[in-house]
């Protein structure tokens, strides 16, 4: 019953084997490897983007920090979502590699930008006294988002119609998105300057890809993660990993499996007295929960957490705590099913 | 027909006469002169604060900024109005300063931080996940706000009490704000970690002091001030300026004449149809005034700004337009009258 | 007998009354006004430079970090003397606005950057390992140098020819070195990319100006300023004082006076007991001193400093001192012959 | 005949077996798992250090930034060495982690700090005028040094005697210092602040440990990990192969190996004409070659690095070439013997 992050469960075993079998003999250091350069080329036909530039890196947070600075000068206003994991989980990484950017964190309905917030925002910053106000630099998303719910296409591009910035995605759960939409890489980057292609979540083991659409972008973008300390010199492990998790669609199996567990999930969560508060559209679930259901699955064992919540008031019995449930590549239905027991009886 | 601003103002006389009695033989540098040591025992007596310590500064925005990277740490969250200098108008100074210290702004009802507002944004940052999370450091708080309206001191004092971080106060219209409330300078500070204290928009020429009522924030506080370009050969000049402008409470005698004048502008608008969009509590009017009539005083030299307008909407016939009129110590009943009149005719 | 820095003399006469001048009615803001205006003109005729932007400024250190910051990214070397202000009196001013950028610190037989020194250090660096090391990207020189003494254009020119990087000028007393070497403002900066002009210590209040000759540099140095605190609100009255100080050669003048006084006390110096440590140029004389003549002087008045000396080790009888002395623009015969006096008898 | 690097190198085998035997079930996250608790327990032995705390990191150059900048302000002075990594081949990432602080860069005879010279660069900075000059804050060495010279425990003493200040060891090299030695982990670290552990030179494929001796350090180290993109989810991969890598010596076995293979190869080189540049203490060896040497081995394929070269010079006949061969746990005595073969034929 452990719900808690897909960042807690294991590495896939093909992962691993690739890792054994990339682990021969001498190669060349800081992503000069064999296994980079078929990396970047698998990237770029899986983006139907024949110049992007391809990095392997160990961190989500580092990777989308390189690139957010890379995008902004230190007076830019970088826009995204106020539950962005960059807004709220990285203690400031962007800002700090920026320099000082800003981040400005948009409130929505749901988890993702609403164009009309994001247009207002621009117009605000737009009209600006000059050289006092910052300057409007880039959009950044999240797919899925922190709440589990994924933009299509469409919506991207309504986003990239709307502010006419450079756009990263912040592309954690990337895998998750594209079986949560059905739609192909190429459909789901083709507005983006830059992605954060994240392989750690979903079956790998410590395994994101930096990739630039934007290749002016690349003098910035290696000496930010340079001064960062992601030039990794054995880089070659990080490209395994990932070539291993792309090799006959196993990120998307792996990624169906999790959102199959999720659905399922959020299926008999509903059945047993739980609210969904997002559209369950990936691996994560989010629910409001009458406080008792939650105190006797807690007393059985289930793993999960609790979110933006004051845990000084869980004593309180009156209002229903908002539950996350994170499922991952090797989630199984009987783990579902325990922990659906577990809230049932 | 001037209303652009109070720092396109002339310095007041008896400022230029303490320059010139200051500017007699060699005096030693780096505010350790004897005006910045009376300037220093002055502004104790007036804050009944008897370890502050001064600082003679010729920038408000490396005022603020300097203050607030020495109240908070590179990974803090200071809380302000989305409307406030420091968020909108000096292109990112405090998060430059801060090391990528986030600038939290909150929305609200008027132009005053709503203790609800700024409680809930605490309660979330403080709900995040550990080391994940920025960590809530300071609040900064402007008087006069940016859109002319007046903090009392016990207005500050909820903020403090819903808060419990240390606050930084933003005066570069404290002594409007002074007469506004009629409260001391004691009252209206002894909540404060460290003020903002302008005198160059009412009678100063380039003249703030930097007020640290927390002397243990010393060390950080000189030592960004000298990495921003703030710690000047030549302070006598600065702190003669400030002598001056409190001598015989000069500062007062000017913030009453500017309040003054705008309250009579602000009167006299809403009989002309203009429509007042905050409380005119100092010497910065906001209204709502019909294009028609804002055509017909810029047509006769009115010269005054739009506010937060698309200015290529300027054109559309419909909507009002919002108007900010700023009163300065040199500001004359003729003045106002005249600018009534370009609008009332 | 006050020699401790050029810094503690008071403005000229004729820098208050262009002060006075300038105090009458409304001007617009942030360095729009017409004396800014005149200002640039002013100087682009004197520098030959029809292109440059110029932007009145308060502090040498904020000047000099934001126009190193524009010329150099957060991954580039600034090379410059190890005994530069930059490098050992801004606490890190540079770096700090530079957003990490290195200061290469070059030691030299005099107070200059020799070329073969510099040559040497940007070979070291263009041979490091490609993104693994900074980036050659700038010089900075300062003339007068912290210790009296000037470059020729000459010596200038073989700099930029033997580096081949945009150059910035640190010109606290420009006028000094201007007056030492006998050339035109146009030939002392001929091979500049920026100038930091200073007025402060030869007879402004708090007056310098930045100087861009590179138009190319206007984005990046603006958005310094204004986050570093520097883009003024009442800029003419910065304006307004150099002005002055440039008509009819005021500047110079000023300068001649304090060179012909340096150079009267290096010669009464030596004839005293003293020992020249550079060759007196400009306005500042370093000189090693006995011990008893140093406690001699020290007791009858004499205000200067002792430099680079572990002010513990002043008892020790066996080393002289080494004492700078510096004369300003108000520095009397009478005052340089009464310091004489007090070494000699 | 892989002489490049030994981050060219495979991982050893056991470390691939403990990630293996590591990728079980649900861990728990972001160094907060059995395998960091137990690394942390081993290295509280090891070191005899019962307070240290100890972070799994994949990156030497992010674990040596955020180290510094959490011993050091920004405004603070961290001396090393002249050939440091920190000072030539991390593009600046001290400076950025540290938000300008300053590496002061100290030439030596050889490649170690030499106390004398530590002593008068803090001295010349303790001189410096006060809130004007940055303060000495730390220093940090590196062991084995650049040029493969190993510290022993008295010459780290003496740079702690002689600078009072917190040290750092950059430990990318630590075991075959170790070796070199002949000393405990105790000896070698008792006189440190703090320690980058790196396992990933010798037989690991990215791991390495940050260790802080001085818990005080923990909230700003944390903080900077976090923001540097280095507070892993699956950090349980790393610490796993730490662990293995200390089990039984295993560390020790293969340092061991590369520096005998390193010492076999110095004492072939000079046997076939090249002249040793400094002691071959551990498993790297610099070498002056004469340049049809170097074309000779080149053309059978042996791989080693130049270093310090313009290499528009190679072609040049007369001066001799610095060569740089770096033995790894996996170099043979057949791969030097080849090595050597290919320069003596």
């Amino acid at each position: 019953m452990f719900f808690g992050s897909d960042n807690t469960s294991p590495a896939h075993p093909k992962v691993l084997e690739a890792l054994t079998a990339a682990n021969e003999g001498y190669a060349s250091p800081y992503a000069t490897d064999r296994w980079t350069e078929e990396l970047t080329e698998r990237l770029r036909d899986l983006f139907q983007a024949p110049d992007a530039l391809v990095y392997p890196m160990t961190s989500g947070t580092g990777t989308n920090a390189a690139l957010l600075a890379a995008m902004s000068p230190p007076w830019g206003v970088a826009y995204c979502h106020e539950t962005a994991h960059i807004e709220v989980d990285e203690r400031g990484a962007a800002t700090f590699y920026g320099a000082g950017l800003k981040l400005k964190a948009l409130p929505a309905a749901d988890s993702r930008i609403a164009p009309e917030a994001l247009v207002a925002a621009i117009a605000t910053d737009k009209a600006g006294h000059g050289v006092h106000a910052m300057v409007p630099s880039a959009v950044s998303v999240t797919n899925l988002t922190e709440f589990g719910e994924a933009y299509t296409p469409a919506q991207l591009g309504a986003l990239a119609d709307a502010s006419r910035l450079p756009m990263h995605l912040d592309g954690a759960r990337f895998s998750n998105a594209l079986v949560a939409t059905g739609v192909s890489p190429w459909e789901m980057t083709r507005e983006l300057s830059t992605l954060s292609l994240g392989a750690t979540k979903n079956g790998g083991m410590a395994a994101e890809a930096a990739v630039l659409f934007d290749p002016a972008l690349q003098e910035a973008f290696e000496s930010h993660r340079m001064r960062g300390g992601h030039n990794l010199s054995k880089a070659r492990y990080v490209s395994a990993q990932i070539l291993a998790w792309l090799e006959n669609d196993l990120w998307l199996e792996l990624a169906a499996q999790s959102n199959a567990m999720a659905a399922r999930l959020a299926k008999g969560l509903s059945e047993v007295g739980g609210e969904l508060a997002y559209n369950p559209d990936g691996n994560m679930i989010f629910a409001r929960l009458p406080r008792a259901m939650h105190a006797k699955a807690l007393g059985k064992g289930a793993v999960y957490n609790l979110w933006g919540t004051d845990t000084s008031l869980i004593g309180d019995p009156e209002t229903p705590l908002l539950a996350r449930f994170v499922a991952s590549w090797s989630t199984t239905e009987a783990d579902v099913d325990a922990l659906l027991a577990a809230f049932a009886d």
